[in-house]
């Protein structure tokens, strides 16, 4: 039977993976590589220098040379993002399903394993195990899966501020930036983290005046680290993300927003 | 300058550190250990395994034999949880941080490196930067600290069931079992994850029929899986606590609820 692994690399830092994902990365015979364009150039040029670093000599742990196999990934419509966004990101993911279950049938051999590398936790916005879901319900190829965690973006930004996500007995969300721009802040929690915000949601609660704890890029020699009242460090953040989005053509941030009970 | 690491030490699995946090482990000359009794005997000796594991011949990475210096943890007045657990925790935590700035005074050299072992996460229902920053505001000792992530139970519970812990464009909630005892599902949120649960408070949820992805000691030896409707599997988990806890004295469990929106 095939086997995947789908491995969590962790935000960024490469001395973030596990043990039990470096052994996992050792056992492996093919890795998946969704490109997702050269938008994010260099995040695939990161995953193979941390491929290179832990298994320096182009061998598995058996000995055998690893191969790479590049998916592209299908365009996703942003255009219908919004309102019918769930609907676009479920034909995506079919689209994404099809050419996973080909690549399986194609490069993979029936007793070889396959692995997928997933930046951060594979658990945490990542659409990785619903698409394997998806192919292993269609029933045209088998495998069997194994999923090894990975410290987060919301674990290595909270690290780096040294600071709890929750207080005492209260409870953390963690949620979209689309999310906290269209319904606001959520009842019932004051300590938020917000991943995927690419509108700067945040700028809507300078009023509420939370703190905020916010990074990019955490964990590598590009990432910047900001923290303090709202209201005071709102405009740093704005041009801080705009000086990177130009210089580096990306940006991947993540924030913790915390208000009084 | 005293230097004091807190590093994450994962859920259980002791292959689930991060290379970084192996890399920390040997730079430390004291790792100072909270003695919460008997009733976690099994945890502490894990924690020795763990030592030995990763710094086999009892030295740190500059040749120097590391020490441990176990603290007795003060007793917490559980009968005075309830309306005033934060009150509580206030007071503990303050007695906590008497026991640790008096050790770094007298087990600490002025140039060696401390560090606390914190399993999961030190950003999730852990009060050890709490505590530190408390020894550091009373300013009798100065240190500079830093915080190495781990795997939080919660990620290796979602990597276990091989889940996500949200859905497509949908935020997940992190919250203990008394909250949801005391104030029911929280609102606009269907996904939940549910920590310190002493008191199965999921059974309070059978109606609304959720699926519950359920595990105890996950990663380790012991580690018990479910998941399934609620409904079906609420009695079965009931039983495996039970059972667990009788036969170790302790049990650490965690578990996604996941409602229909």
């Amino acid at each position: 039977m095939r086997k995947i692994s789908v491995i969590g690399i962790g935000a960024g830092d490469p001395d973030q993976l596990t043990v039990q994902a470096v052994e996992a990365l050792r056992r492996v015979d093919v890795f998946f590589l969704l490109d997702k364009g050269t938008e994010k150039a260099d995040l695939a040029e990161a995953r193979h220098a941390l491929l290179r670093r832990h298994l320096g000599d182009g061998r598995s742990g058996g000995g055998r040379p690893y191969r790479l196999v590049t998916l592209d990934d299908p365009e996703r419509d942003r255009a219908a993002d919004g309102a019918g966004y769930p609907g676009t990101v479920t034909d995506w993911r079919a689209r994404r399903a099809d050419r996973i279950e080909r690549a399986f049938l194609d490069e993979l051999g029936e007793d070889a394993t396959g692995a997928f590398l997933v930046w951060g936790d594979p658990s945490l916005y990542d659409s990785t195990l619903a698409v394997l879901d998806e192919v292993l319900e269609r029933g045209a190829v088998r495998f069997d899966h194994e999923v090894i965690p990975g410290i987060s973006s919301v674990s290595a930004l909270a690290a780096r501020h040294r600071t709890g996500l929750n207080r005492v007995g209260a409870p953390v969300q963690i949620t979209t930036g689309r999310r906290l721009a269209d319904e606001g802040w959520p009842e019932g929690v004051d300590d938020l983290v917000v991943m995927l915000d690419a509108h700067q949601s945040f700028l809507r609660h300078t009023a509420d005046d939370p703190l905020i704890f916010w990074g990019a890029y955490v964990g590598t020699t590009d990432e910047i680290l900001v923290s303090g009242r709202l209201s005071e460090v709102a405009g740093r953040i704005v041009e801080l993300r705009a000086e990177a989005r130009a210089r580096k053509g990306w940006i991947m941030d993540t924030y913790l927003l915390r208000r009084e009970p």
